[in-house]
């Protein structure tokens, strides 16, 4: 029933999401417990214009 | 006052979205009360890229 | 796999709550397709202390 | 390390981000204290067709 | 109609959350337009058990 | 940078947050890179009266 959100950075691959997914899940059920099959993970991949840190957009901050 | 916020896989049209939110907002007010005005109702088109179950990315459990 | 989450003042009892479950899982259904089954939901309850409209908390503007 | 985030109409430039990250971390430090360098702002985009208001689709009420 | 969420720990009175919501209120018609009256904010005080940073558990990072 | 939330139900100890937090933060390190230090993690509990299954609520689901 968990559901796991993560936002980062976009720019990760399928790959890495698939990984990601798989490792996630796996911390989870052997901290917390329950069934790997009830465990949802949402992935937002967002823009460094969208994202602020130290009052400062990410876009300033580390431009590409 | 009430937000209701939907994930769901990318893919329905607007007229699905238009009832989707016509439809969640009269099942809120039927049965906890208050006004249909004050309802706000955001969606977020998930990516099967971006969305994980039981430990399966769904772009490798369900492809298209 | 649908996500939907409300956020609502504190203050609706579980007859409620079990009602709006139902009736938001099958607004979904009738509207998007899939399985209820596959739809979770996850309600907060949120104090008027916690919620600004206007720009003024909801505790001021709507005194119990 | 509070973190705020911010949903509102697709349209918002670069600019106006980059004021409303610097401005939003102002207002927190100033009303809760803390600093600004632990404060993270997410901003999420939304478009009309996926915000609705009063059992209405906002691409429905106001239409570009 | 925009939505600005803050997660901060708890331990915020009602007379600051008061004026984090007027302010970020402000600050976002300064910068981004729109009616004060239809913007709404949301608060989620999170306590230190419930937060990490850095792989480590806030509630042992910064003990009581 | 990233954030990670995770909404369960409530009844997790604190030795199985401190893990949870640990482990999630290493896998997400592990598979997309970045410093640990730069990742935050959010537990919400949530209530099996808050939560929804099926059309279902949990409270009535999995009674304790």
């Amino acid at each position: 029933m968990p559901i796991i959100r993560v936002e980062m950075f976009t720019g990760r691959n399928r790959d890495q999401k698939r990984e990601l997914v798989k490792e996630l899940t796996e911390a989870f059920v052997r901290t917390c417990g329950g069934s790997p099959d009830a465990l949802t993970v949402v992935i937002s991949d967002v823009e460094k214009e969208d994202w602020g840190s130290g009052g400062v957009l990410c876009a300033d901050k580390y431009p590409d």
